[in-house]
């Protein structure tokens, strides 16, 4: 989760809300990302879809089995979709997304598909993950003031 | 709905599950996608992904306000979680997808998210566009025999 912490960082460069994801196989990094919505203009360009991009391209499959996705931030209804669909084996989170988390915030992930069980875990480094988007918003605020 | 077939059948050519996806914005169509999650080894290249892509990098934003999408097939979650990103106005759909449609079938769109409103339509053309998911399946099992 540390290194997902270092990686969010990155978004901040394109003014993107800082949130980064790592992808983890065998103990190696297979995949990371962090979100470029802003950067690249397209609502699909978040931290874990473009992690899952790159680890697919990096093990020529589209399935993930037998990965963990630590994100720092708990994913919405597209990422867990595209989670699910990659059958990413486990899942660690850090803030929890009151508004859009589709773990167990505002969706429950257990209700939302039927082929692939996934375990997961919230609140990692809960504090460290939460100020980083606390901070960029009340960064935001400032300059506009 | 016509032009999503015509699309669909280029899922073909990669052995994909033929599945294809217009956006439409002001009678232009503003993006299109195929299926291509065979010949991209990547779980996130549905044709509806692909297809939001290609129309936020022609109107270079994340919003398609006021845009239309068409879909041979019921989306999944992953792409209902990007149309609703995307705040497309209106969602299209041939056939219906009872394992993994997140409009209807298996999900329902209005349970899934809060903060946009999408109108929907399912059973658009919806022989033609099972058809070309059957079809591909039965002459699969054929070549498998």
């Amino acid at each position: 989760m540390k290194k997902a912490i270092e990686i969010a960082k990155k978004s901040l460069e394109t003014h993107d809300v800082p949130i980064g994801a790592v992808i983890v196989r065998n103990k190696k990094i297979i995949g990371i990302g962090y979100n470029k919505k802003e950067a690249l203009h397209s609502p699909i360009a978040h931290a874990e879809i473009l992690a899952i991009n790159m680890a697919s391209k990096n093990l020529n499959s589209y399935h993930l089995e037998g990965s963990d996705i630590y994100i720092t931030l708990e994913p919405c209804l597209m990422c867990v979709g595209a989670i699910l669909h990659a059958r990413i084996s486990n899942l660690y989170f850090g803030a929890s997304n009151k508004r859009f988390g589709a773990v167990k915030s505002h969706q429950n992930i257990e209700n939302l598909f039927t082929n692939h069980k996934i375990n997961y875990k919230g609140s990692i480094l809960e504090d460290e993950c939460s100020s980083l988007i606390s901070n960029f918003f009340s960064e935001l605020r400032e300059r506009s003031k």
